[in-house]
């Protein structure tokens, strides 16, 4: 699995961190992070980015009757997460088409910064009624890209 | 924690029984099975009691514009369900009101009976816009109780 | 479901607070947080409680081979929390017996106050190989209660 | 994303179904079931596919302080599953190395077979106590590939 850049359109360094810490919760009898939690950590991440953005998920349905899904992800598990560990879940890179954003996430072990997990995640916008594939509005998302 | 079982209204022995398998996403990193993921197993229990009565939520919501949600509970963890177990998750008891129905359910480990939780669970019908209380249906439910 | 409090063992205010945002993942097709998602935002304050009193739950599984474990608990749901909603979980008040402590809970919407939840939350200290009820070592805790 | 089929490794047609309902549990406030409950509905298919051949992961946990985990996958989602929807989750194809297994799966809706998530997982064999990976013991899988 390699995560490709794209040097005309990723915007370079955006670099954007959230912190997670892990609970129980989070595990698995395996006594790490299990696989699927990572999953959630991610979406964390991607969507605390769009509140610095002044997108509330939360609103855009309400107000716009849309939603952001993953549409399709890869993510490569790299050395296990554990209870207690502090987390940062990075941005590396975003790219915004017309109706999808694509997201190149790490995360990492804030003790040693190793990279635990690394993902690519693409999320488009769909009509909250119909599920079907829509553009992203022109004024969402304004100076994230491009 | 005890259950007062109440002996004008509770129906004597409805015994449902749903079979749940514990999978990794179930446990934690303490090797058993994590303590909210036991929530999920009795509400799939009842969910397949309603079922079994032609009652399924998805269709309720969509045209009674009703949701099923939990009120209260209370829940005991007796012994720890570990991965791979087969367990039964059962309906002692059932009591209807108008605006909400009582589960007394228990969670047993099929290998030996044993009990390893019991709860008492309350769900009440509420407006699935307004998230108000409402009554149930006289449809609904029927023949369930007295 | 009603909370006494005991005059004597429970600690007068000690108010721990921890604050949670509601992410997808929390949420159900109901468009609210899945009630099973309440026990975990509890557990995470009572980790963090734990975490300000030096005790960090990986170490002590570790180093003592000790586990604390839900035992009983009962929640009360008055309000549905939604995505993107900030709640802050309190701990109102705290028991420590010599192998469990009891936690009483609530969880409240930062926006206006309003308690979502209402909890008591029993934890047992036990031991991670045997899963048999333990004393709570006379080290941890130390000063927290008696 | 693609799947490509190596010719000489994957086991033509081994089709292994797997029943999954999806439950309040499984979804989320977008009235669809939540990107990550695929994951755990991918790994129940193989968990019961692993147990078809005799492989119970807690046994092998006890008995070889080995654990199966997942080393990295990429998913598609193609159409929502939504509350009471009946899944069938299937192993498309199965290749085994010295200390992976690779599957291609699917999430197919059983109303009318529509496929509503592929994905490629690969889960590798590693020591439960050092994490460091191990080579799939000859004895385990035996006969399941090649």
């Amino acid at each position: 699995m390699n995560f490709p850049r794209s040097p005309r359109s990723s915007v370079p360094d955006p670099v954007f961190t959230w912190p997670i810490r892990v609970y129980w919760e989070d595990t698995d009898a395996g006594g790490m992070v299990y696989h699927a939690s990572y999953l959630r950590f991610l979406e964390r991440a991607r969507t605390e980015w769009l509140r610095a953005r002044g997108i509330e998920q939360q609103r855009v349905s309400e107000r716009h009757n849309l939603l952001f899904v993953v549409r399709d992800l890869s993510i490569e598990f790299l050395l296990p997460a554990r209870l207690d560990d502090e987390l940062d879940v990075t941005i590396g890179s975003f790219e915004r088409r017309s109706a999808s954003m694509t997201f190149v996430q790490c995360i990492l072990r804030r003790a040693d910064g190793a990279t635990l997990a690394s993902a690519r995640v693409r999320a488009a916008c769909i009509d909250a009624t119909s599920y079907r594939p829509c553009r992203i509005p022109e004024n969402l998302l304004q100076g994230t890209s491009e």
